[in-house]
């Protein structure tokens, strides 16, 4: 049971300097929630986990990501960049010529980022096999797990 | 430069077996791609970060996320159920009471998931002032950066 005054765990901030320069996900209007979904995106994600094994032009990154639209590949790039994440080089030669690649920050919380990609791809069968094991188990099991209130 | 022959890198699998056991979050078609939505949407991230603290039960969960709403939470819940991350005990006793703790599933990709909110947490001072010196960037550097193609 968490009640509010227990809010500050462990891993949560002390003193006021710390709680003031230190970002609160938990708080609604911290900018770092801001932060957390241009890096969570699910674009965000795989042009971090892309440009981790180096610098791709826009052609390049929409190639290998399937399925991301020209428009959300720019639109992604750009948070990225305003974050400090991605540095964008336009080249001024005929045909004009953009690279993509990760800053020092960006090539921090890309690895992170990558961390838990790897994750979900290794674990992906245990996934599956525990969606199956529950839906077999709300059509058997009576009683106090079936019975949905929320 | 990536081109379609070389997006097998050292990183992926690369054996016929490892590439169809594992998820590939680069194919629009691998469940692996639902998984990275459920686990890094906004509520998501916070759920998981939260329940590593310990069982809560769903008013203690909307109390500590700031700004989230009671339909998004329930959703949120459900498909970290679903996934086989989290695990929903509904006693039959009145008040009805329910709990929500993390499996063992749930536990590895939360931790994971909370070394990425902490970096954000605590970065959130270097990110803030990255877009700050880009901001003042673009309006000072001629030339290469400035020149915006996509």
């Amino acid at each position: 049971m968490q009640s509010k005054s227990t809010d500050k765990s462990a891993d949560m901030p002390v003193t006021l300097t710390e709680q003031f320069l230190r970002g609160n996900l938990f708080a609604e209007a911290c900018p770092s929630r801001e932060v957390l979904k241009h890096v969570t995106s699910r674009w965000g994600v795989l042009v971090l986990v892309a440009l981790l094994t180096g610098t791709h032009r826009f052609s390049d990154l929409r190639r290998k990501i399937g399925g991301v639209s020209e428009k959300m590949l720019a639109q992604t790039l750009q948070w990225l960049e305003t974050d400090g994440f991605v540095l964008r080089v336009s080249y001024p030669v005929i045909p004009p010529r953009v690279e993509y690649s990760l800053t020092p920050l960006g090539n921090e919380v890309g690895l992170l980022v990558r961390d838990l990609a790897d994750w979900i791809e290794v674990k992906l069968p245990a996934i599956l096999q525990a969606r199956t094991e529950k839906s077999d188990a709300l059509q058997t099991v009576p009683g106090v797990v079936t019975h949905r209130l929320r």
